[in-house]
């Protein structure tokens, strides 16, 4: 078995601090370098680190630390099944959800292989019924609408998945229904996507693990108050997502319902029912199922011990570089892709919610820094916003870019001698080098430092493939990550206080006149409610 | 005249380093803190200080150092027409759009009150024409759609206010035309959003203050060549916002020309004519209007050299304190409100691109750190999101909530003896609480360590007028914080070097090959362009 240390533990971390600041990117960076920090990942993608800050000794030493910390070995735990989440005890399997890679995995008489296997046959059924029109809304009409009711994990992947393939899936002619996301509990959120549909024709998907998440369930009230008030009848239009143990799973509110479980968490979950049933019905199964594939070759890379034969691990290594030895605070996620516009919000939930942590998985507060401030926008719209920072402010922020040769459906067209995808794709391999080498200027405010260092992952074209190796590798990075943090990269207990005081709000309501007069956070909190109008009747 | 000084020279900064730790958050809170702590801010807003780390003698250190760097006073300066942008040797006039502020400004014969209220009057009486369907699209359909052409600060603001009054026009009976916003050089972006209207019923507005916006224009040939294979004539569907010196500007290629000028810079443009155009014709120019005064209303209060009178300055300074006292390297925007969705989009531009700068206003460099990082989504999804680490990460990031009483046009929904809003109230003034107070636990990965500090702006409901005041508020606290830091907060230099190096990339693209054999930076940018499919015939 693994033994678990911290990171300050590591001989090659002492190593690596001891080693010094790293050689300027100005001085690493050759058209020979490019080449040479080039590595394929899943999906026809390839990792490029050659703007990063790592080179040939420290490379070493990070695939030291990567045996030291056991990183390979713990993955392969994970996806053998292992009780990788010791909080709230439980397996990590949402790797299983797009194919084996250790084994099967059987607990407690099951096999979880196999039960999400059955799921994804369930979901691939049921919308070959609802693409035929053989299920139809309570009036007659055919589907041509889905909508998801989810929050967090329930929403981010799905929506930001749905987005990257929605004119692609047009292109290849598997578009077959539009998707529309409800998530936050702000009712102007869920009338704004009612105002857009027929419900008559829109199936709503409600996603909630638990079955008992406030915002989702608030949001299905709303939506079957507006649907019965529309002269529909709720339960022929609203399917669940969720466990078998959950209220909603044996309902007869739902049409149908498609379950995942506890070992698949929610920012892990698109590859599971939760995105599965959205995304089989907007794009069609095949999509889907060349989504799982991608998934699956990028986690068949992780397994593999070698830092430059396994990206995920690389990329990690390279993180934890700039974060614990260079100090860096924050990653800035920069898609030259559109189609990627809310993929960045899907990586903030994906990393700060698993390595914002700030004790070890057993329980003592660490010594060092762990999950960094995440955060983009597509270029080349954040060179027009906040790219004015990344490069001349007085802190660095790596950066991680992804580009495409390819666009997803449009007919290109030339202005100013070139086509709208070459300037895209000009501008980011520009950005690359004007971040890492900067540029002297007399002037102060024209003076570039440099130094900023990014890494590219880039591919032919954004299809389902890559998309699903894209996904892939960003969650085996934050779990590369989480172990050599020597952190629970699986739960989220940071969630819960929120929900708690927001429940005694809510519950307390009549009383926040009186608290409120008194000392202390419950009185601030009193008052705070009655500023924003709880607690007057 | 105020002289410039560096904040480090500034002996109100040197005794708030001195003063040592701030008090406990946990400690200060009380009701009657969240009451002393409330001031009014335009617009019908309030802003509310409670859960800062500032207590009485820190409040009143950070006025003095108010006072020592002149930031009312250069805030004067700047309205009464003084060139505050010494990079480009231009005056900074953005309030003008609103109102006047200290009196008129008048340079080389123009009076430029006079010229912003003169563009105003034709946008009103151009919208009046397309809303009476005296203008109409080439095909003689009246118009429906308004479609923004722009990048940067010709998108984000306009996009961030469009989506922050829909449904509140829906609600006043004044939404008047849809409006849709093409950004990114990726075609797929221009290709979608036509794909999703009737071009022969759509208005374009190209919005660029040079003319030369690559981005934007290739944009304007892409949606030209789609019009045109429509069999539509795009001169009658097309107007410009441009200056008045731009290519644009006489061109018979539009309908109309609307300008604006070199005094109001993009990420404080929505005022003018750049939001202007798309939100009068989209909501009417009543509500631009209301915006406008809004903002004026909240620009007044920035003239009270008093912090606890001037809401920006406050905020401003509160940021201050926690950037260069505490350390803290990034700031959180947070509204509880789904129409606000892209407004912390628009303030990462505004903040980050004013701010994000190394050197002084007179070119030395800095031994501070300036602008933080701006991040955010809504409330309540960033709870199942990036929280955790807010929570419980190893840094701590201090929070700008925003909130009303009030929804926009749904009608709400009881769920579990609960409203929606509520529950989205409830949960605001519980996280704040959180956060600042955090809990105890015996289980560590339970224990909230709080002492993360917030701000709060509230408000009745988020309409135009309090709109036009949360922009502004934004607006001149990053000008109180550029002041105070002593840097030119209204120039952008770090995004020129980038493309200057995409122009190279896409001039010498055949030569990629050899160069890309290289040593150095130019060689790896070659060996970049060609792992982008760049420089292949």
């Amino acid at each position: 078995m693994p033994s678990y240390r911290n990171l300050d533990e590591s001989s090659a971390f002492k190593d690596l601090l001891a080693l010094g600041p790293p050689p300027s990117l100005a001085s690493l960076l050759s058209g020979k370098r490019v080449g040479d920090c080039e590595m394929a990942m899943g999906g026809g993608l390839s990792f490029n680190w050659a703007a990063s800050p790592v080179d040939s000794p420290r490379l070493d030493l990070l695939g030291r630390l990567a045996e030291e910390q056991e990183l390979v070995a713990k993955f392969r735990l994970l996806s053998s099944g292992e009780v990788m989440n010791p909080g709230e005890k439980r397996l990590v399997l949402h790797h299983l959800s797009r194919g084996e890679l250790t084994g099967k995995v059987v607990r407690d008489g099951r096999d979880y292989g196999a039960f999400y296997a059955g799921e994804l046959a369930k979901i691939k059924a049921f919308a070959a019924k609802v693409h035929a029109g053989e299920i139809k809304g309570s009036t007659g009409k055919r589907f041509d609408t889905v909508v998801q009711i989810g929050i967090g994990g329930s929403d981010l992947g799905p929506r930001a998945l749905y987005l990257a393939l929605e004119r692609w899936a047009k292109a290849k002619g598997r578009s077959r229904m539009a998707a529309r996301f409800i998530s936050n509990v702000d009712p102007d959120d869920a009338d704004s996507v009612l105002a857009s549909i027929d419900p008559a024709s829109s199936l709503f998907i409600l996603v909630s693990k638990s079955g008992t998440t406030q915002e989702t369930l608030a949001n299905e009230t709303l939506v079957k108050t507006r649907l019965a008030a529309a002269g529909l009848d709720p339960s022929r239009h609203l399917v669940a997502v969720t466990s078998e143990t959950s209220p909603l799973a044996k309902s007869p509110s739902y049409l149908a319902a498609f379950f995942m479980d506890d070992y698949i968490g929610g920012r892990y979950s698109s590859t599971s029912a939760v995105g599965g049933v959205v995304l089989s019905l907007a794009l069609g199964s095949d999509t889907f199922a060349e989504l799982l594939a991608g998934a699956h070759e990028e986690d068949l890379l992780a397994l593999n011990p070698e830092p430059r034969k396994n990206p995920a691990l690389l990329d990690a290594l390279i993180g934890l570089y700039e974060r614990n030895v260079l100090g860096y605070a924050a990653t800035a996620v920069l898609p030259y892709s559109e189609a990627l516009s809310r993929f960045p919000a899907h990586l903030q939930q994906l990393d700060m919610e698993s390595n914002g942590k700030r004790v070890s998985r057993s329980g003592e507060a660490l010594a060092y820094k762990t999950g960094p401030l995440v955060f983009g926008e597509p270029g080349t719209n954040g060179q027009h916003s906040f790219y004015q920072l990344l490069h001349q402010g007085t802190d660095v922020i790596p950066l991680q870019f992804v580009g495409f040769r390819e666009n997803q459906l449009s007919p290109d067209v030339l202005s100013e001698d070139s086509t709208s995808r070459a300037k895209l794709d000009a501008n980011l391999a520009a950005q690359i080098i004007a971040f890492a080498a900067g540029k002297s200027d007399a002037e102060a405010n024209k003076h570039f430092p440099g130094e900023r260092p990014s890494t590219l992952i880039h591919g032919k074209a954004l299809d389902a493939r890559a998309l699903g190796a894209l996904l892939a590798h960003f969650e085996n990075k934050v779990a590369f990550q989480g172990f050599a943090w020597n952190i629970n990269s699986f739960d989220q207990e940071g969630v819960q206080l929120g929900k708690l005081l927001a429940k005694k709000v809510l519950a307390g309501r009549e009383e926040a006149e009186a608290k409120s007069k008194g000392q202390g956070p419950e009185a601030a909190l009193a008052a705070y409610a009655l500023l924003l109008g709880l607690g007057r009747k």
